[in-house]
């Protein structure tokens, strides 16, 4: 029956469907206004990974969105990738969290990037996008970072931001997202935020011009970059500081036993080529080595310091909203994800809840415990 | 029928060796004076990895040199790994290969840490063994390290060594280590030599004593310390000092491609357990950050810049032998293996003959030159 109703909206022979359900490639997520969803868990169907399928009369199909590739080098890699293209848009990439703001039904939802309606995010956009968008252009899906300190996924205080705010970086419509200057006037004439757009510039001269900015951005302790094709028809690149792939690093090393492998081999080896292409002196290198060393380091001897004083390894944030509902929603939904989190006392200010959120990194916490009582390496 | 032979010589049912066989837990390695070997390729079957087996009229199992297990804080895991012994003896662990010299038939072999004959090895340990020592101890396995420059797995010129040569730090007897002393004794008079001995220390006081002599050990770029119990009854633990540990680093990146991941993760969390342990300073501190990141930095950027100017990436050895059909066995030996090597012309030098190999990273070679010719990090 399922398997009959996803075919046709899919365009996917039944049999296929009837494996990726077996294979949970895709799996029910739940309701939303009356409506059924469905996700893509995995990659390797064709769907990017985050699709969302809403069944129902008028079923509809919500893109993932798509993975960027990585520049290690600007020059070789702009001149190659964009090959076709002449002009170059050059916009900030801000250090959040993925989201994509819909309608469903008659629901505005915000999705993560694995294509879970999050209470915490929906209820933020709720008040923070202007829903009149919406009326006019039902079928587009706006793709935002969600950036700020009560962020429960990724939270930074980097950018001006009291609580969590959005700011586009793309609008799709089904497979396609919509050129760059299009995509800027319409969010501005909806009073929507957009990331930060650092200009349009010829191809030839975009490398230096990405060099001179992913500096400055760095040394504001900001992510970095992604170039853009104007009209969205080459896919974008994006290109990162050092100073960021080194706040990654200390991230990443804080909760070593979680997060280390995967951070670490690319972020040292984006510093390598950045260190390359950039031509460094002798003491810009010894400069770089010493913050990635430092990176590295300082962090996992500050959770065996923590772990050694009997603290348990976790992550701190506050979250703000307008209704404690929104927490309970919030803690359900955590617990679906797997994530081990504990919520303090929920405490009212000025008509706002707030509530002290802790996230719990048992691995690392476990992992150290164990050597300091004098456990051996495997 | 070959199932019944290894099962009676196991101790293993029948069917169990033919699913050994089948996933290639068992496989043959080939004959050595008329006698046909067996070698254990993976855990789990109860025999450790690298174990041999010969089969014949008086078949005989060589067990693999078992792993040793790794203290990443000195004073508590001696205090909980050593708990029933008093006394322990210090020795060096030295930066080679870990081979095992025994007789085979008539014939003295040097079998690698993974159970194969290595040409190379057997060679250099039939000039520099002494043989009288298997004539009166036929079933004794000398474990070694084999180390010095002219080394084709692991060249180090840090031990005074000029070609290469073997210092002994276990003696086995079937699946039993003999106690330290005796081991000691029975090597130097036969005038084979040994790992050196730090001394036999109070449980209570190993743990000062091993600090001072890593670090000094450190200092000469050595790499650090086996810890065992005199009598062989517990298990001996192993800590290397921070240079080795980023000497390993600077090695790995330089092959990042072929070995970063591998190297990276274990070798840094050693650094920062030492430096908790250790109760550093903030500029100790700052100086072993910075020693981590360049031996990650420097070794990548080098390698870039290499392959920048055309270069395939390669790691460059000397071996020396007596006789060209050392050199060619040896050839043959490293195409089973799968490692892509090529070799320059043979000389001969005052009735020694050289090659000079070069071993081929071209994992490595071919993702940074795909990254060079503008390529994407997927």
């Amino acid at each position: 029956m399922i398997e009959s109703i996803l075919s046709d909206i899919l365009g996917i022979e039944e049999y296929r469907i009837r494996g990726f359900l077996k294979r949970r490639v895709i799996s029910r997520v739940g309701e939303i206004g009356g409506l059924e969803l469905y996700r893509f868990e995995k990659d390797g169907s064709g769907y990017e990974q985050g699709t969302v399928v809403v069944l129902g009369e008028e079923p509809r199909i919500i893109r993932g969105y798509p993975k960027i590739r990585r520049a290690l080098l600007l020059e070789k890699t702009i001149k190659k990738h964009f090959e076709l293209v002449q002009e170059l848009a050059v916009e900030e990439k801000m250090n959040g969290y993925n989201v994509r703001i819909c309608m469903i039904g008659d629901e505005l939802v915000a999705l993560t990037r694995g294509g879970f309606p999050c209470p915490y995010t929906t209820h933020k956009a709720r008040k923070l996008i202007n829903a009149d968008f919406f009326r006019d252009n039902p079928d587009f899906v706006l793709c935002a970072e969600a950036v700020g300190p009560e962020n429960p996924y990724v939270p930074k205080d980097i950018y001006g931001v009291s609580s969590l705010d959005f700011f586009v970086f793309d609008i799709m419509k089904e497979d396609l997202r919509i050129p760059v200057r299009e995509r800027i006037e319409l969010c501005e004439s909806y009073g929507i935020k957009g990331v930060r757009l650092f200009g349009f510039f010829k191809k030839d001269e975009a490398s230096e011009e990405i060099k001179r900015i992913v500096m400055e951005l760095g040394r504001e302790g900001r992510e970095g970059v992604v170039i853009k094709d104007p009209e969205m028809l080459v896919e974008p690149l994006k290109y990162t500081s050092s100073e960021s792939n080194c706040s990654d690093l200390s991230y990443g090393f804080r909760f070593y036993s979680e997060y280390a492998v995967h951070f670490f081999l690319s972020r040292v080896i984006r510093e390598a080529f950045q260190s390359f292409e950039f031509n460094e002196s002798e003491e810009e290198r010894r400069r770089r080595a010493e913050r990635i060393g430092e990176s590295i380091l300082e962090p996992m001897i500050e959770t065996i310091e923590r772990v050694s004083k009997g603290e348990r390894i976790a992550e701190r944030v506050i979250l703000r909203v307008d209704s404690p509902e929104v927490i309970l929603e919030f803690q359900r939904h955590l617990r679906r994800m797997g994530i081990d989190a504990s919520f303090g006392e929920i405490r009212e200010e000025n008509g706002e809840y707030l509530v002290e959120m802790f996230r719990y990194y048992n691995s690392t916490t476990d992992k150290t415990r164990s050597i300091l009582e004098g456990g051996t390496w495997s």
